[in-house]
This record gives structure tokens, C-alpha cells and sequence, in this order.
């Protein structure tokens, strides 16, 4: 067993309205920066994840996107294991 | 001028308490997923903005970051440039 460092991006769906990236990029406007548009706001997590293989450690995490960490309906998620933890004891 | 499309991670600096992460975490365990440790929690972000060049862009970026995006008493970013919108037009 061996930890891994798993990153998870969740971002609204493309199609749909983005109220928070809609007031961050309002902002920016107001602070001079004209040059910036199409700004979308989420969410990113890292997790531990004690699995036996990496692969054992995606299938987990996407698990936990489905059931907690993203709102399929109005959201999508993406995935990557960045390595293993050294010495990782994560429960 | 192109519109070139930047991802920006924000997470709560390494030393620092997450309570986000940490609830999150809590969450976690109580769906089962005993394997899962040390969540944290931030922000990602996607912005397009409109530069003569990738690193002008990517320097762009990064002062969006220092004036508003991130807190830089609690948080650390990361940017990079995920390529160029094709026909962006980014204002």
C-alpha cells in the first residue's frame, strides 16, 4: 500500500453560467486589467489516498468526486495522480 | 495579440490550517472512505487573456494574482499557460 497524491480540478459546466467567475472577472476589470475575459471560477482539491496501485488510487478519488466532491449536474471534474507521498502513512 | 487561456491554482499556503480541506476530509471518512487523508482545499480558476506573447501573458497573470486573486498571506498560486484560443478574443 502507498500513498498518492491525487489533484482534482472541479469546474462549473461549460454551458452554463458562472456567477463567480462572472464577479472575478468584474473585479479585474475594475483593478485595470482590460485584457483578461472568460473567466471560470472552481474548485481544486488534493487528496492522500492509500491504495495499492495508482490506478487503484484514481478509481478511488473518482468515487469520491462522484458521491462528494463534484455536483454532476452543474459541474465537471478532471483528474491526476502527481506522484507518490514519500513515507505516506495516510489512513 | 492572441488570447492565451491560463489555468491559476490557489491552495491555503502548506503551514496553515485548511478547515475546508478539513471538513471535507471529515465527509470523506464518514461516506466510507477510510483511505483518504490530508485534503486541502482552494481554488482554480481559468482566465483568457489577450497579450502580445505567452510569458506576457503569463506575467499578466501573475500580477492579477498579486492584486486579487490570491491572499498571499495564506494562499500560494501556481499559473501556467494552457495553450491559445483559437479566434480568441479575449477583450
Amino acid at each position: 500500500m502507498s500513498a498518492f497524491r491525487v489533484e482534482v480540478r472541479v469546474m462549473p459546466r461549460a454551458a452554463l453560467l458562472d456567477p463567480q467567475g462572472q464577479a472575478v472577472e468584474h473585479a479585474l476589470h475594475a483593478l485595470g486589467f482590460a485584457e483578461v475575459g472568460h473567466v471560470r471560477m472552481g474548485k481544486h482539491l488534493v487528496l492522500e489516498v492509500t491504495a495499492p496501485s495508482r490506478d487503484e488510487a484514481l478509481a478511488r478519488a473518482r468515487a469520491m468526486c462522484d458521491r462528494l466532491l463534484a455536483n454532476p449536474v452543474i459541474e465537471d471534474y478532471d483528474l491526476a495522480v502527481d506522484g507518490e507521498v514519500p513515507g505516506g502513512t495516510a489512513r
